[in-house]
């Protein structure tokens, strides 16, 4: 093999969010969960992460960098990762450059690797899950794995649970699987992202006041000390997966919300109910979902559903984009920015939303009018500064190639551009 | 009957706070719970209400005052409380004052009452149930009932179903019974407030931000929504019930905080699991419990107990007083009094805990040093004004008969002092 040629391969992943939670392992080791979950996955021009892979024969280690910063590859969830994908490795061909690397040459080859969110890390969006995804996914391509993206997940999972999920578009449920070795404890995709294009999603981004229990542990605690957590898993959940499937196939907006917002408190409920309790969402969340709540009561039927992963950001899903306009019109009522926020900064990913919310300054937004349902208890609430910003997006694409001109590496150095 | 006398009769009953909590009817009228739950009555020099029922033939109906403001007795919590009061009435004969009330004339007699909580109404302490407690307790005894304070809680458990608790001091046991007429939801004392004497609680009486959910309402709201209540009620409790039993026959401190922590922690989880979802605990709550928590932890075994009711108060039970002490120390360095409020005020009840602490006044706060368990996460963080005053109390005697000379009524004018 000649020393001077570098392939890479560039992809881009999608962040998901559950809509049925998944909170719980039966297996440590292998990633395996306590029950069914469905997550969707969100619009990569507003929420992804980028990782471009490379192999070189003068690389002489594993690295990676992560948003431009070095970090170790050395813990177990890369090494198992890498260890899955390199033991799957396929003779690679690349007639144009006159490229040949057989099968067994991967073991001695090294990676380097950059992965870059094009949000805030900070802002508890599951990046860690996408960013698995999308390490397993591309290197997978570089590779040449025969897997297709179920097969894939299956190796993403024992990265992260949920960066199994990050691996289709649209609607992914994770299935628990059987298997002692965890082979059918694999995603599929119950619907594209095109199935139900209607609905808008506003992602409240809350500033966390408290350090957060990491999901690791805190399902570890939960697992040992929830004495409702094997009801939920056993008892409830696998009824509202086949109800949340319905829902989906049929676009049946208030069953998905009612089986949403009710299968997000019930896991903070069992976080709660673990010893020490573990609290993700907090007053801000509350009044988001009370906000949330009082409207869908007010109207008769849900317009709006809310979901909270492991922090106190709330995903909040509008049944069409009118009504997302009327949910962001009661945000930021509620919740206006700190009076040093941009406003252009306030609202970020699909920004043309605030046209139909009819704002276009911080001043526009405070002259507001309280949304109707609480005119009875003026004068209303108003928490400047709890919510961080705002991201509006929709559902979204699975895992996709992207050119070499999007590469995150320097194709002379093998260094972050 | 001569128009001119006057029958008072003074009580005072203890506020109590659930160890074991009472969450969801099987009968919305007689008021019978779906589990046993068990509750401490509270020293009443620190917490108690004190009731002056009077009755005289002048009186042209009943009325009542609370705080001296008056109130109106239509609602049918104390109607029903009347009514089985009037029904089991019996023959009352006052030599020295030379009156003779016959069994059938108390449907013709007429009560005023005025009630008196020693602490703020406003601060969410269960001042309702103490009440009912207290008017049952007194009407009982003018109207010379022969019932034992187990058959009058359950005449109190009509008005509120707390309510039955306050009839004993020490540590209460609420039956839930069997019987579809209720008759066997009754309240038992497990151990009076000698047993265990060396307890000491400190109230956290939290600011609350947001209007809180009755807990008429929010329990109804649960039995009908939360799919976890039913396991808590029928698989959870029971089990419970008998360890908590054990802990304080035993005064097995670590088992009693455990159960009592697990079990607030439980409550709070399946008020979150209801649609709407209730919050009773916020962020202050949670900083309470991360605190205890923390400590509890460090020292490897349990020191201090914590418990909410149906709101963000704090109530944290010490093994003894030099815990109490240690928690107070730590309470005050995370929650310090705001700039404005007199530090003289913001400990009430058995204020001698302060000299304990070693501190005097504001100046004496914030010169605390952080505790040795948060050490390593410098700079602690500080809430000036979360919690509105701490109040230092124990476990308390039951419902007890005051001299005239300290009634609520004046015996001229049958109207408030």
């Amino acid at each position: 093999m000649a020393e001077s040629w570098v392939i890479m391969v560039t992809a881009q992943t999608p962040i998901n969010i559950a809509v049925i939670k998944y909170w719980g392992k039966r297996d440590e080791t292998l990633i395996l969960p306590i029950n069914d979950s469905i997550r969707v996955s969100l619009d990569p021009d507003h929420l992804c992460t980028t990782t471009t892979v490379s192999v070189r024969p003068s690389f002489e280690q594993d690295r990676m960098w992560l948003n431009g910063k070095e970090i170790s590859l050395l813990g177990g969830r890369f090494q198992s990762c890498l260890r899955e994908i390199r033991s799957r490795a396929r003779d690679l061909e690349d007639e144009k450059k006159g490229i040949v690397i057989k099968k067994m040459d991967w073991e001695k080859l090294h990676f380097h690797i950059a992965s870059y969110n094009n949000f805030p890390t900070a802002a508890g969006l599951a990046s860690s899950a996408a960013g698995l995804a999308c390490f397993v996914f591309a290197l997978a391509k570089l590779l040449t794995l025969q897997e297709d993206n179920g097969q894939l997940s299956a190796i993403a999972r024992r990265g992260s649970g949920s960066a199994c999920r990050s691996l289709y578009g649209g609607f992914v449920k994770w299935i628990m699987g059987k298997e002692e070795n965890g082979s059918d404890s694999i995603a599929v995709q119950l619907a594209d992202e095109k199935h139900w294009d209607d609905l808008v999603i506003v992602i409240a981004v809350v500033s966390a006041r408290q350090k957060e229990t990491s999901s690791t542990t805190g399902m570890q605690d939960s697992c040992k000390t929830s004495m409702l957590i094997q009801h939920r898993a056993k008892e409830v959940v696998p009824k509202r997966i086949l109800q949340m499937e319905d829902a989906i196939e049929k676009r049946d907006f208030p069953s998905f919300a009612r089986l949403a917002c009710a299968d997000s408190n019930q896991f903070h409920a069992v976080c709660l109910d673990t010893s020490p309790p573990i609290f993700y969402i907090n007053d801000t969340s509350h009044k988001i979902i009370s906000c949330v709540e009082k409207w869908n009561r007010s109207v008769g039927t849900p317009q709006v559903a809310y979901t909270f992963d492991a922090g106190p950001n709330a995903v909040l899903i509008a049944r069409d984009r009118k009504i997302a306009a009327l949910l962001l019109r009661r945000l930021l009522f509620h919740f206006p920015p700190h009076s040093n926020t941009d406003s252009n900064s306030y609202v970020i990913g699909d920004k043309s939303i605030l046209q139909d919310v009819g704002v276009q300054d911080t001043k526009d937004i405070e002259s507001l009018p309280p949304p109707p349902e609480i005119k009875d208890n003026i004068p209303a609430q108003k928490s400047n500064g709890d919510v961080s910003y705002f991201i509006c997006t929709r559902p979204g694409r699975g895992p996709v190639l992207l050119p070499d001109s999007r590469a995150l590496l320097n194709p002379e150095t093998g260094l972050p551009k």
